[in-house]
């Protein structure tokens, strides 16, 4: 049979039967083969350059053609310091612990067995992205670390540079022993592609989307697999009463400036009433000369009177700008509930000085993560140690929060016994 | 408007949402309310137990009529002894450790951000399940012990005796200070009410259901919820070359025999060939006097004379019944590729003396459960240790094997800072 002839579904299909045949080999190599793979495939991302930057010229073209945005032209173009972040990034990975075979928890049971749970991978990961073909690279190279194969389908737009990097990366764990169908891209640029890919849930563990709402809405009402989903950010930062206005002022400021466009800046503002009208002619100058837009509650209008009333959208609202939604509330209690009603459990910050506050807020506010007196910008895998990010969830299941090796694991129990029968 | 008037999109929404709000309640109460809520909810369970079996009467003549089988009328009975182990049930859940609020891993990272994890509840779990109406109070005691509000859909033919048991279970928690709302059933029999629960990702964490193959696939592909689902059990028995014999012989026929109508007796029984000659009369014998039917290789009916000639199907076929399948294996690869193409994932044991046989099955094997020298009827969270247990999952995302409590909670980042900002 030939290509041409078959279908997309069986095609898709093949592709993922092939990854469990790998991830099984895979999850069974030690540390020391995957790192010398992944450190081979750094090597010839930058060997290769050359190569690659020809094949992104024909995406570059195609995108041209369609008149896509400067925006959308730079995340697709492969820049030699794209390169060379991929590759670092790869032995990056390479240094890191392997989470697998970590065994925990054994304890011995009444009857003598001795039970714990070892880490293993979760077998086959499926990533759909758009645009960035860094990610191919990216996402290869923190399955393969944890053991898992991995599918990857890209966008259209970038499918001969996602293509020729995988090659490099195939061939690269193929001479270090590791099978080469442990990363593999979908070639095909229909969207069937993808609907058939949500249906192999016998083949595929997990799928996780990386890209705008709507990508991860299409994924999440069609999959039969598992979804790890992160629909947006809308961080806030709740100053307290009992706030350092100085240090206020500065996490305030940090949160919503120093890079607006990502997840984990602030969206929303909610100031206490006490420190209100001291605190936000402070943050509001400050805002202004950033050229910050602020769209504030009725109090805050009153204070602020460069300020835009805001309307009940502004307050669930993700901006990536440089625009802020501000709202004064009465006490923790109306901040929680704000946070409870707007947000969309990514991260969210108290500043305090108050021990009870801190201890009340970390405790009742259950986004993803919760935090005392930082910027909202720390929340990511890097910061907060895990090392490395293949992306952050904000629903609860599986992980909650930026997740990094770990959380491409599970865990079996593992149970050793002399001849015991159960009664 | 009145309640005839309004879909059951709407109702059930309604019941999610509020759900919503009981978890929030929920999730802030220590360990000392939810206890008192638990022992409450057992009391009362005795207390009305005549009320109860009134309201199960309704459901069992219903059940009669429309002619169910003697097996399934079992199932759906409140006995007194089913409303015992109820009531016992709950006052062991009060007894266990609160997984909630647990604090781990808690580093410091080199700017002084101290980054730790929170255990905290998963928010609200949809539990879908057939005919025994107990589910409805053991589920409501473990998800109030973790902190989680439950919406519960049993099967229409236990619907008058599950809201008989939620009524009390919710009065009894309002009683003690918990939100009434934190258990909630669905009084609606129509399916449509299932489809509409699937669809409420905005309200519902995780779903997890409960029973026939048939009911899993239908949740698994009308869901945009995650589901925690557990297909089957095809259990297996390695017997190695090195095994001592009489454990084998104890461990093949406890697995099969001892309680074969459940998901964690053995289906599959793999031997060496370098035993089968000496160990397969042994076990024959044994299976033929307990009544167990043998369909085996062509190796296996050579030896045993009485034996049925297996077909393709037989390897993946989960009996529930005094019907095993037996294969003659070349060596431990044969044992494994078997498992891995024809096994659910759920538990497998090795019997050997052979240390690094023990090693490589214990690493290879990827099932949920992995055993050495011990009965696949080990595989379940009382025996396992977990204290109490929602179900066992065979796929790998948020839990493997046995859940308890804890697996009905996830963990958020928790940070502590002095004013830092990111540069």
């Amino acid at each position: 049979m030939s290509v041409v002839e078959r279908s997309v579904a069986e095609l898709v299909k093949d592709i993922a039967v092939k990854a469990v045949q790998a991830s099984r080999e895979l999850s069974r190599l030690g540390s020391a083969v995957k790192d010398a793979a992944l450190l081979r495939m750094a090597d010839d991302i930058e060997k290769n350059a050359a190569t690659l930057q020809e094949e992104n010229k024909k995406d570059l073209a195609g995108a041209k053609e369609r008149g896509i945005s400067k925006a959308m032209l730079d995340r697709l173009t492969l820049s030699d310091k794209v390169l060379k972040g991929m590759a670092e990034g790869l032995r990056e990975v390479a240094a890191l612990p392997d989470p697998v075979g970590e065994i925990t928890g054994m304890t011995t049971r009444p009857n003598g067995l001795k039970v714990g749970r070892m880490r293993i991978p979760l077998g086959v990961i499926g990533i759909i992205y758009e645009s960035r073909p860094n990610v191919t690279a990216d996402a290869a190279g923190l399955c393969m670390k944890s053991g898992n194969a991995v599918v990857l389908r890209g966008g259209s737009e970038a499918v001969h540079s996602n293509l020729a990097i995988a090659g490099i990366l195939r061939a690269a764990a193929k001479a270090s022993g590791v099978p080469e169908d442990a990363v593999q891209v979908i070639p095909i640029t229909e969207r069937e592609a993808v609907t058939e890919m949500l249906k192999l849930e016998e083949q595929i563990d997990i799928i996780i989307p990386r890209g705008g709402e709507s990508l991860i809405r299409f994924v999440v009402e069609n999959s039969r697999i598992p979804v790890i989903k992160h629909y947006k950010g809308v961080c806030s930062v709740f100053i307290d009463g009992s706030a350092e206005l100085q240090m206020a002022e500065d996490i305030a400021f940090n949160a919503k400036v120093q890079r607006p466009g990502v997840c984990n800046s602030m969206e929303t503002l909610l100031v206490h009433e006490a420190v209100a009208e001291e605190f936000l002619p402070i943050i509001g100058e400050r805002y202004k000369e950033a050229g910050v837009e602020i769209r504030g509650c009725e109090k805050t209008c009153e204070i602020l009177k460069d300020a835009t009333p805001a309307t009940e959208a502004d307050w669930g609202e993700e901006y990536l700008d440089l625009i802020i939604a501000v709202k004064v509330v009465a006490d923790m209690d109306e901040a929680i509930a704000m946070i409870e009603q707007y947000g969309s459990l990514h991260t969210e910050t108290i500043v305090t000085s108050d021990y009870q506050n801190s201890k009340r807020f970390i405790e009742s506010v259950n986004s993803s993560t919760v935090m005392v007196n930082a910027s909202t910008r720390f929340s990511d895998g890097h910061q907060l140690g895990l090392g490395a990010e293949i992306g952050i969830s904000t629903t609860k299941l599986h992980a909650f929060g930026p997740m990094g090796l770990e959380e491409l694991t599970t865990r079996k129990f593992i149970v050793y016994g002399e001849g015991q029968v159960r009664e």
